[in-house]
C-alpha cells in the first residue's frame, strides 16, 4: 500500500460505549454522497427490523446484508451461530476483493473473533491484503490487538454515561 | 421529563477521536429508516462540499443546515464567526421546540461554547427544557461538564490511532 492521496484505510470503531455501528452508518451516509459504492455486512444482527435496514432498502450504491443470527451471548445454538458467522465472513471476503464497491463495512466483526468462530490471524490477513484503494470499517467491542496494530484509524468509544444506567430502554431511530 | 417508553434523549458525542459527527450522521440514517423527521445544524462547517451535504440534498424528512463560517481556530474574523454562531443557535432553538421534527442534531455545538460565543448555561438550559419526546444530539470536543451532567447518553470518542499521525490526508467519504 502506497500513494499519498488515494489510499484505502482500515478503520476500527471499538470500545464499550455507544456509537460504533452508528459511526459506521455515518460513513455510509457520507460515502454515498460522493457517489461511492458501499457494502455492509452485519455479523450479529439477524432479520429483525432496524432503522438502518429500512433506510438502506431504497438506496442506490449500497449493498446491505444482515447475516447474523441474533446476539450470541444469549444464544442457545452456538453451532448455528458459528455457521452463520463463517458464511458471513465468506461473503465479506468476496466483497473486500470485489471491484463492485469502494468501502466495505464489517459491523460487529469483532465478536466473531471473540467467540472463536474464525481465527483472528485469518481475518487480519484478509484485511491487510485488501485492494489498495479499498476502505474497510470494522466495528465491535474488544478489538484484538492484532487488528488494532494493522489498522490506520482506531477510535475507542468509551462510556461516559449510558441511558440504560438510568433505566431508559433502547429507542427507535437512535439505538436501532 | 417522565414516561418509560417514549422519551427524548440528550446525546453527546465528545472526545478527541474521530467518529463524532459520523455517529450523528448514523443516527440520521437510522431515524429516517423509521420515518422520523430529523434536523441537522452544522455550527462550524461552512459552505464547502461534503459527502453528508451532497447526500442530504435528496432526502425526505431531513432538514440539513450548514451555518458555520469554517474552522474558527484558523479564523481571522472572530466577529463574523460569533455572528454566525449566534444565528445558528437561534435557528437551533427554533428547531428544538418545533413540532416539525423528532430529532435535532447540533453538530460541533461544543465549539460555540468553547470559544465563548454563547454561554454554556444558556445552551444547556435550552437543551434541558426541550419538548419531552425530542431527541437532541450534540457533537464536538471538550463538552463542558454542565452539558455532560444534563445528558442521558455520553460517549467519549478516544484516539487510539489516527491516520494523520501516519501522514495520510483526509479521505472523501470517510472524513468528510
Amino acid at each position: 500500500m502506497s500513494g499519498k492521496k488515494e489510499r484505502g484505510l482500515l478503520i476500527v470503531y471499538t470500545g464499550d460505549g455507544k456509537g460504533k455501528t452508528t459511526a459506521a452508518l455515518g460513513i455510509v451516509f457520507r460515502a454515498l454522497g460522493w457517489g461511492k459504492r458501499v457494502a455492509v455486512v452485519q455479523f450479529i444482527k439477524g432479520k429483525w427490523k432496524t432503522g438502518e435496514r429500512n433506510f438502506a432498502e431504497g438506496l442506490t450504491g449500497l449493498t446491505f446484508l444482515t447475516m447474523g443470527e441474533g446476539f450470541t451471548w444469549e444464544s442457545e445454538d452456538v453451532k448455528r451461530d458459528k455457521m452463520a458467522a463463517i458464511k458471513a465472513w465468506e461473503t465479506a471476503k468476496d466483497l473486500i476483493v470485489s471491484d463492485d464497491n469502494d468501502i466495505v463495512i464489517l459491523d460487529e466483526l469483532t465478536y466473531v473473533m471473540k467467540y472463536g468462530f474464525i481465527p483472528v490471524s485469518e481475518i487480519v490477513s484478509a484485511l491487510i491484503n485488501r485492494p489498495e484503494k479499498k476502505h474497510v470499517v470494522v466495528t465491535g467491542r474488544d478489538a484484538p490487538e492484532e487488528l488494532i496494530e494493522s489498522a490506520d484509524l482506531v477510535t475507542e468509544m468509551a462510556v461516559v454515561k449510558h441511558p440504560y444506567q438510568k433505566g431508559i430502554p433502547a429507542q427507535k431511530g437512535v439505538d436501532f
